[in-house]
């Protein structure tokens, strides 16, 4: 049986205790971290050991309560997106929180959902703090444009389908859709499409990736809220997906997934026979 | 000064305790989850949890010894890659050893480095899980293709260079260079590019990137063995990195990131001004 041949280490063998401590997070220093896209069960052992240790905390919109319950008690929160209608604090007033507060020696943590670098605008404050030579480190952390398909039983990739992807950020930093963009190569490049931020234009978007030779009635499937007990899914195909995303109230954050990987939900729905997150958040 | 418009909550409206607890691994199931790229730091609570729990852990060459510390003692610990020079098991014997163990009543852990779904097979193993009726969850992980160039000081993604990211792997299931891209497109697609596996079929990647349209100059990162305290990053341009990588003797496992966002590592390299990786590991 060819199975017998994985060889099995006793146990007896491993270390006693985990080998790693958490670094020092230093007074003065910005940490860039990633919160992943809301299960808090995704968060990372330094977002933990982040949230655990600072004493001020500039979060996101994607960053809801059950991701700062880890916070200890005495931190300073501040909320850095749109609240009720209003817009949110613009970048350099956020950068400029993070220098006062690492200049004032707190040990800052700077907490943006998914990833930092990934479409979250981590590099900008970065190269902020380093212009102010203040010290940071980079906590990269699990992207909803991979996280939030896996929970809907959605593999971004498979040897099937295709060994590449695109991901695209629905929208640029002036709020249009990108349009330094080659869509015909976007369109026909990768086999597997996940858009960010795409609900806003996703009418234009999804006329772009057709005229680019993207067939009609390739699958896509809607992601809201992926991850929290509130997830919902859309399956559709390209051409219905704006209609049907109307008519089902998918709303912001949302992922979009283009690709014949989207069938494969109908096999792999693990959430579904799972413990929903509702029955599993205390 | 406009960053007064951030609002401050006071601590005591927070719970004091957090608000989240990791589900049931239960008997007789099978969770595919993602290590990370190898920083120990960088598993999700959720992979802590599964190898705290776990009766059976079937792990990847990409899997080390920091991250399986983190396993219970007393666990099986099955190991699924190459070794030594001998090939990995095949696929079919590592589902059945995961369905075997599951119908045994143990609680199975499939650990993959970097994320399941994401260039890792994991969509193959997950659908012979639900061919066999094993219930299964996955647990995405941090992947290896933005985690390796945040530890490099290199955004993935950045306002000015560009809204769109393709993710590539360097061979295809049957070891080859993946034949059935349009890879003019890929080439002109997106403004970064970022290769898993690729040091192999280098050359061919390059030469077809270069043909489908790519400048010559272009900035390209080398990332290998990323995150961990062995890590080696290279700088150099799509013309150059084949003769650069063979000079460095960079070896798998290695990322490679191609895109003008790789000279944002000038500014950004954190980690050079951080205490290392080595420092930092007890």
């Amino acid at each position: 049986m060819p199975w017998r041949t994985i060889p099995v280490i006793p146990f007896d063998q491993r270390p006693p205790a985990p080998r790693w401590r958490p670094p020092a997070f230093a007074a003065g220093s910005v940490w860039l971290v990633g919160a992943g896209p809301g299960d808090p069960g995704l968060l990372t052992q330094l977002a933990v050991h982040a949230l655990a240790e600072a004493d001020t905390i500039v979060y996101d919109a994607l960053v809801d309560g059950d991701i700062l319950s880890f916070a200890r008690m005495g931190a300073k929160l501040c909320f850095a997106g749109k609240r009720g209608g209003k817009p949110s604090p613009k970048q350099p007033a956020i950068t400029e929180l993070l220098i006062r507060e690492a200049r004032d020696g707190q040990r800052v943590l700077r907490l943006k959902g998914g990833d930092p670098f990934l479409f979250g605008r981590g590099g900008e404050e970065a190269l902020a703090l380093a212009a102010a030579s203040i010290p940071f480190r980079v906590v990269p952390g699990v992207t909803s444009g991979i996280a939030a398909p896996a929970y809907a039983g959605i593999p971004v990739s498979h040897r099937d389908v295709g060994s590449a992807i695109t991901f695209v950020a629905g929208h640029a930093a002036d709020g249009a859709v990108p349009s330094t963009l080659d869509w015909g190569a976007i369109a026909t490049g990768a086999p597997v499409l996940v858009f960010y931020m795409a609900l806003k234009h996703l009418p234009e978007i999804v006329a772009k990736l057709i005229a680019g030779g993207r067939a009609a009635d390739e699958p896509v499937a809607a992601i809201q809220d992926a991850t929290t007990r509130r997830q919902r899914v859309l399956e559709s195909t390209l051409q219905a997906v704006v209609a049907d995303v109307a008519a089902a109230g998918i709303e912001p954050p949302a992922i979009i997934v283009v690709g014949g990987v989207v069938s494969l939900r109908a096999s792999l729905n693990w959430l579904g026979v799972e413990p929903t997150p509702e029955q599993r958040v205390g």
